[in-house]
């Protein structure tokens, strides 16, 4: 019963696999290898973006921070939804890589950026010349903090604002994969067809061990972003192990058919928790994440019988029993069907 | 015939199967895991500082600009050594994470910071109030970017003249193990028994894929190295991957195993490259690293022969056949003896 | 009919006669010089603070930037009011100066912080460890940027909850005085003694050339705030000539008495705007600042006079003329009754 | 016999004069003023640069730490001379505003950069990707600390290296007009002519209370410079007090007539040391600086007797009384005769 997060699963073995494969002999370091440049091609194929710069890191909030220094100038006002991750759980890392860039809250629905909201935020920023913050970058993520997802044309909305004032558009997708194979597009729609400038491809929270691809759709920002990167600490020696990941999880569409196992085990979840008659979904559960309310009571009860997972709003103690309070769980592709049978089970004890 | 660089070589099988064996089921992410805290135990054993603290990172630019951020203000002069990596190969690592610190070049024999010179360089910043940057830490490289290392009294020597000040001392020990198998003493003895602070203790070169440890011997440190490096990008969430990699390296000495191996191949390499009669070292080999000098020509024969490595000093093209130019050979744990005999035979042909 | 700022008046003559007298011989650069103890010892005095530190600067924005900076890590949450000057009008200082702080608006009435808001801003930043940026400094204005003061216990109110979470608290001064003569307190009481630890003391809005003073009641910060004046391009090297004016300004209660005069000439106007029965005042005015709307039709009737003000809220053209759109409008010492007569006077025409 | 530096001097009274004549009335904030277009139409004229851009600031290391920023990345080296104010006076400001670039001393006479060791220090930088910090801007200082000077031609020599690297040239002007009056061309000869991109013209050392203009000769650089100066604080609500200084310092050669008064002042101190026997130059006195030394017994003398100058080498303590010391010697425009006669009165006696 292990939801806490897509980050305390496993990797998945076809990418130990690979680590092992690509330990033959010697490569040349910090990228000059093989295998990144096989990695970086199967990327630009799967994103028919022939002329795209891919940069590989460890992290996501390294592949966020530099995506954004290398969009933002120190001065900028960077626009991202509420709930966004560079926002609220990267420790400042976008005003430290930006060189204290401002990051400006924009209101939405389900986690999602409004694209109307995100005009008035741009309109409200700096008419009067150097007094305050410069429109900058616009950043979303895909799948949302909450779980939801922007379609191809959600994106494109968003995308359509950002030209109308000369922005860059940035996406985080930490969890890219579940959103695309929720969105039913290929991605090229979902990133730069819709108008994405620069995609964090998350890798760690679908079976890697700690991979991030940037892709700067536009090439000719890329060496700026590889002075950061090196700068940053996060130009790696062995780079070929960042390689070997990436290269394995493209293969034969590894990182699709993860995504889709993590999302039909919270679709799952999702309808069982409904069935219940106990829980109520705050948003629609579109990716591998659901955001739910049931009576702090069965809460008290699962935690007893060992589930993982984070109270998202409220605390066990300190309330009435029948309260309800916000549960946040993540299924990733190793989650097994019969740990979701056991949670569920405890809202019927 | 490959001495290009400690970072091209293989990661021992050693430390890919305890990637395997960390991979099964769920494991809280960030560093809160099992692996984690038994890596941390194993560390402070190892340097006998049961009070250390412990944080790992995934590369040597990483922990050592940490470091430095940890140690120095905004408005300090760190004094290295004129060859330091954190003053030649990190594009700046240092002055972006420290908020624009100042690297004051010390001088000294054979890549040492000599005590006598870092004295001196110390005392010419700033007399005169808040005009100059202020005095701030100490970094030495143990082994150096030339191939030499400082015994335990050399050590206590820079510490003395940084204690004389008030001023932390920094280790960057990307090549800690060769450093420590010929100094021939403990690892508390090289370091916090001498006087330093903070070690940057690499795996990278020696074995690893990617793991480097900080450990701060005063661990009141410890919360503001820890909040950098979650800012810098630097916290994994899949930590356990980063942990796995140190205790296996730490486990039956492996480390120190590896490090005499590569020590030794240097050794001989050297060895046999004197015994030529045409090649002259630079500097003594102490670590796993050689610079030596020898004639344009038997260059030329050896690139021509596929032999790998840097030079140091000088280009192939321009100038008479007999120069001599400088050579940079890192041997690593996997160096092959034929590889070096194939080496050493291109002199003679 | 001159309302557009408090930093487009002139400098109040005997300012300019303190500079003159100032000019004589030679002096000490950096501050060490007569008229700056002499300036420093009066502050001290008039705060009934004999050991805080004071630093002079030219500009608002330095004062503020430098006071938060050191107040602030580069991790820190500053929790300000939606309308801060330091938010909204500096560019980005704040973030600069602090190596990439956040700043967290925080709610209230009237421009000012509300201290329920506050706590719960506080409460809401960083319960998860190092994820999010670390609860920092609090800073409010006194006056506020809507024209409204908070009183000592006011101030008060903010203080107890700064405290209650270990955090300091800096006022942003620019209009100190014409909240203090409005307060009808003490220096004292309006500050240290209601919790304040740092304040900007502004002078250049009140009949200076370009002088805020610094006063940080706690004298332990004043080096780093020094080091980081100097590294700001902030210390003066013909230091006499800012503590000259800011000697002038305290002289005889000349600072309180420019104070007294602005705030008067806002109160005549709001009273005489109130009684046009056009104009409602969006604010209470209790320092020099006005806030009213009135119909699209009298303000384009004022321009047209060729009154000086800002709208604030809504643009001259684009709709009905008798909506109403909000002006500021701003009174300094030097506003001749007669520009508020004029400037009333179009309303019934 | 006050020669301790020429920021202790008393302002110039045309300059004052400047100041109360601008007070009067309103004027727009921020630059938007008559004066400071006046001030800025002026200073292009007198550079026969109708196109380039002006801003002012108060203080040399504003001018300085802002015009690098804008023509370094943070990823920069800076090339400057070993002695330069950026270097060794100013705290690490150009490190604080580029965002953390690395100045690289360059050697050469007299305190000048010699073109040569420039072109070397160029080439021994970052030839290796993104490993080191990549090549940035030069900067130079006009008059030296060292109180000597460039002719036009030295500077074209410096141009011509940095050009060939496609690098911006910045010279730092604190004592511009003094090295011009000795230089016997024309300010544009002197700067963007001979290649200068980006001049600090400086007025405080010269007569003025704390004015600098930075001299954009490409204007395009503009829009960055005043995001930065707005957002370091530089920018003054009431400007018009700065360009009142400027265009004062301007009108009528007064900033000429001014610097020749201090060089001739410094030629004839430098005169009457030589004369005496016991003095001797360590550098030409080209500008209004003297370099000079003489035994620590006439330096306990003249101090005894109220003499005011740095000691640049040595102490006044703990050596012989014969041994050498140097000093350095500053003149102003209000430099007496007769404090010249004393000082060389003391070493007959």
């Amino acid at each position: 019963m292990q939801f806490a997060s897509d980050n305390t699963g496993p990797v998945h073995p076809r990418v130990l696999d690979a680590l092992v494969r690509a330990n033959e002999g010697y490569a040349p370091g910090y990228g000059a290898d093989e295998l990144t440049r096989a990695a970086t091609a199967r990327l630009r194929a799967v994103f028919e973006a022939p002329e795209a710069a891919v940069c590989l890191v460890a992290t996501g909030t390294a592949a966020n921070a530099l995506s954004l220094a290398t969009l933002a100038d120190p001065w900028s006002a960077v626009f991202c939804s509420r709930s966004a991750h560079v926002q609220e759980d990267e420790c400042g890392a976008p005003e430290f890589f930006t060189g204290g860039a401002k990051l400006v809250p924009v209101d939405g629905e389900g986690g999602r950026m409004d694209a109307g909201a995100l005009r008035a935020a741009i309109l409200a920023e700096e008419r009067r010349g150097v007094h305050g913050v410069q429109r900058g970058p616009v950043t979303i993520s895909e799948a949302t903090e909450w779980g939801t997802i922007y379609g191809p044309d959600q994106v494109a909305a968003i995308a359509a604002v950002a030209r109308d004032f000369g922005l860059p558009l940035h996406m985080d997708g930490a969890r890219f994969a579940n959103a695309l194979v929720r969105a039913g597009c290929s991605p090229a729609e979902l990133t730069w067809k819709a108008g994405v400038d620069v995609l964090s491809f998350g890798g760690t929270k679908n079976g890697l061990m700690g991979v991030e691809a940037v892709i700067l759709f536009d090439p000719q920002r890329a060496r700026e972003f590889e002075l950061r990167r090196k700068r940053g600490g996060h130009l790696f020696s062995k780079h070929r192990f960042l390689a070997a990941q990436m290269a394995a999880y493209l293969h034969d569409d590894l990182w699709l058919d993860l995504a889709r196992r993590a999302n039909r085990a919270a679709d799952r979840l999702a309808e069982g928790l409904v069935a219940t008659g106990q829980a109520e979904l705050v948003h629609p559960a579109e990716a591998n994440m659901i955001f739910a309310h049931w009576p702090r009571r069965v809460h008290r009860t699962l935690f007893a019988a060992g589930a993982q997972y984070y109270l998202w709003e409220g605390t066990l103690d300190g309330g009435p029993e029948e309260a309800p309070l916000t549960a946040r769980l993540v299924c990733d592709w190793s989650s097994p069907p019969d740990a979701a049978d056991r949670f569920l089970a405890q809202f019927g004890s």
